[in-house]
This record gives structure tokens, C-alpha cells and sequence, in this order.
């Protein structure tokens, strides 16, 4: 057990971690996620909206945690533009998660070729493992469209 | 091409398809879902909060929509209090889905069994396929929380 | 139930199945496969050599095979010289094949495109499914070393 | 760069690593499988009946090897009678391996659960990761047949 900062306790993000700049849209809508600032680890905290009707954190705001993580991870550390397009996905359930806890997903990038990348991940409340995800992904070579 | 219904026309929802019921959470706070009243499929219409920066429907929102679509599938076929809980889903994305378009996903069933269960399903915008999903659920044994 | 033909009969291989000719390897090794003329289906007879010490067909065979159906149907339908590669393969388990059964790879192209192909398909004996899996592919670009 | 020991040298089969049992099938006739007698690895030497036309190991050889790995593993530190069942794999391809090379598949544990297990597994020629693996898993509870 580890004393929370000032900081963390003010503001519920602990320490290391900022807020994505996320624009309009899904990520937005959903709370947004926060990226330590060093290591590989996309995070949330889990609220009233991302849960299914048994009360904990819904499959769908898990998948869709873990693949914003992967866009998030390899787009800063190959400095992007945008994220790379998901060509497959996959997520194992693991655990569930409840309303109010910090959820991080662990990232590790495994290959970032010509044609494809290939990374995964572990989604974890402190050391509590409650999802694994795996993923395909291809940088994008299309026109990027304007933020307005 | 087809003309639209009256109904359809002043709902921007097809004949054949009801909201589904959901309760606060998740499904809810991205817009909930529609269901076919006889065949197995689930859809949605695009709206801004489900885009990403590219403007296209965001691959966390449409590997949310394919998990949503087998748990509602499941949950009408099989009399079942709550959806299935999942325990691994595979995404494959085929194509990109745009604002404004009628995104169905048509749900297979590929086998109930006593420990677990297995479906399949096809995203499609027309006859245009947007997405390949699977997954492998477990039916939920636990207590079932009250919805206030 | 359908009468063997004289040729079925005499070679355990139903009508419209052809040998797929394997170079020495893998393939050849295992016993080779089936295609029919006409439709995207591989098969094969499943041996003693396929089986696990539950005397079921290995879930590595299996594997095997539906990797191996989908490169000869991409091999044959698109006239490639090589079958693709396989970037990330899914195998749902659904039910257990004995020795002796004639097992079905139905296979679906759902894409072909330029940087990537997807494809699902469903192994079968008779009615009775066993299996579901789906890949991404991509189209070999280097040297093909000569057999021999 | 390492020295061999003699025991390596004369063998192929690096210190630490001893022959998987197994019984006639699939295994066997595929030349079998290592084990490291401490450490969750499981690893061939790749021959040339484990290769495909292009004379790199055949995608299906290598699936059949993660799928088998678990089993092996999953099988000592629970002390199962049999591997349990595989309910749905997931293999991502991250480069080519050739024969006589020493594959190594190194498998973590993720969960061990009343009904289901996971687990995922990075396979590796020295450091050049070649495949990574994961799957959803269940403890058989059928009769186990007697080997002869």
C-alpha cells in the first residue's frame, strides 16, 4: 500500500500519467485515457458509463480500452500521425472490473514491420490481471482529414 | 435500391428493427442498440461519437457493437436472464464504416453447450462487410445485481 | 444417408475430391489434403498420426488443416504461386473428430485486398461442426526457393 | 555466442531440456517436443518435415507447437492427467524460422480458474521472436482412454 500524493489524491490520476489529447468523437465520449508519461501504460478510470448491466466494467469499454492503448503506445513511440488501422483483434476476460477503479493496460509492442505490426497487452487493476489482448495493426497511408 | 417506409423515413430506423432495452451504462451512454424482431441481427446508426480522427467509426466502438450483438442475440435466443459473459472475442476489420450509415451485424450461433457457448457474425453496411467477429462466451452463474 | 460411389468406396475419397499436390514437408508429411474441383472445401481422412492421447484429433492438426485449407483456396482462386502468408490465425474448438471421419475445411474469402486478405472458414464432418477459424494473410513477395 | 556443452553438442539439445513422453498420434509422429525441467519452456528442433514450400516452418507446425506447449506446461504445474482442452487459440506470425534451428516456446500462465484457464506464450529462436500465442483453455472432465 503506497500513500497517494497531493495530486493523486486531488485529482484521482496518479502520478506520471496525463490526460490523451483526445479530439471530438468515440475516445471523447467515453472519458478520454491518460498516458504515462514514460512507460508503455494507457489508463482509465472506470465510471458509471462503462459499465453492463451486472455492474462491472462492459466486454465492449475493455475491447475498446485495449485497442485505443495499442493506437496510443505506437503512435508516440514511432511518432505517428495518427494511430496505425487495426487489422485484428483479439481479447481474452480475465477479470471483472467495478466502478471508481484505475485501470491500466500494459503494452508491448512485438514487431513494427513494413507491412505490419503486431503488439499485445495485459489490463490490470494494480497487480490484479483482469484482461489479455493481442493485435494486428498496419500504418495508415490514406489522406488524414483536418480536425475541422 | 429500396424506398423507404414512412416509418423509416422519419425514424432513420428500417421496419423489422426495435431499440433494445438498455439500462443505464455503457450500451446506453453510445447510443444503445436496435434488434431485428425475427432474424439474428443487431445494428446501429453511425453517429459522431462513435468516429475516430480519421472519421471513421472507431474500432473500439464496432468491437463493442459485435460483443453487444452476441450477448443480445444469446439473451433472446435462450430465455436468459442477463447476456453471456464473455470470455475471449477476435475482431477482424475488413473495411471502414462512415457517419450516418446503418451498420447491421448479423449474429451465428455456433454452439450452446453445457460449459460454454460460441458465435460468429458479419458486420455489413449493405452488402458491404465492415468487420469479421467470434467469440467464446459462459453463461453467468453468479448473482445478479438489481437495477435500482 | 447417400450410397458410396465405386470410387468412394474403393478410396475412402467422396466424389469431386482431387489430392492436393504437396512438395515433401509438413503437408506431405501429415498425409497430405483433399480439394474439390469446384467447390472452396478441403478435406481429409483423419489417421492415427492425427490423434491425441484422448484419441481425438490433435488440436494442433486441426490448427494445421484449417491454416492449410485457407492457402489452397487463396492459392487456387486468386492464381497465386505460393499460398499467402498467414499473419494471425484464430481456431475455435466446437467439438471432437475420431479416427477414421472424412473432415471438411469449408472455406469463406471475405477480402482480397492489396495489403492484406481475410478469410473464415468451418470444419465439418457431414453436419456435425468441429471447428471455426479466420485468418489475415498477406501475399508473399520474396524469392520462392525451387523444389529440388 | 555460448559455448556448447558436450551433452548439447552430441545431441542438438541444449543442458536443462529433456524429451516430452508421448504416447503414439500427432505428437509423435511430428518428432515430439522438450521441455525444460524447470522453466514454463517447450521446444523443437526444426527438421524438414516441419516445413512448408517456401522451406521456412510450415504456419501449421507451428500453431500445433503453441497449442502443444500449453498443454505441456498446463499439465506439470497442475498436475493434470491429461493437457486440458483447448477451447479457442490465437497465433500471430512475427517471422520465419528455418530447419535446424532451436524453437523455443515460452508459455506464462494467466489464469487457472474453476472453468476456464488462459494463458499465452512467445516463441523465440535465441531473441528473435518469432510467434506469439494465446488461448482460452478447460480442464477435460470426460474418461480418459487407456493407452493399448
Amino acid at each position: 500500500m503506497t500513500a497517494l500524493t497531493d495530486r493523486e489524491a486531488a485529482t484521482g490520476v496518479p502520478d506520471g500519467f496525463v490526460a490523451v489529447q483526445s479530439s471530438a468523437g468515440f475516445t471523447r465520449h467515453n472519458g478520454g485515457f491518460f498516458v504515462h508519461q514514460e512507460l508503455p501504460i494507457v489508463a482509465s478510470r472506470i465510471a458509471p458509463e462503462h459499465l453492463n448491466p451486472l455492474r462491472i466494467a462492459h466486454g465492449g469499454y475493455l475491447a475498446a480500452m485495449a485497442d485505443s492503448a495499442f493506437g496510443v503506445i505506437f503512435k508516440r513511440q514511432f511518432n505517428l500521425e495518427v494511430p496505425p488501422v487495426t487489422v485484428s483483434l483479439t481479447v481474452d476476460y480475465l477479470g471483472a472490473v467495478r466502478e471508481g477503479e484505475w485501470l491500466e493496460a500494459h503494452v508491448e509492442i512485438l514487431k513494427f514491420g513494413r507491412s505490419f505490426a503486431s503488439a499485445s497487452c495485459l489490463l490490470k487493476v494494480g497487480e490484479r490481471l483482469v484482461l489479455r489482448a493481442s493485435g494486428t495493426f498496419t500504418v495508415w497511408k490514406g489522406e488524414i482529414p483536418r480536425q475541422g
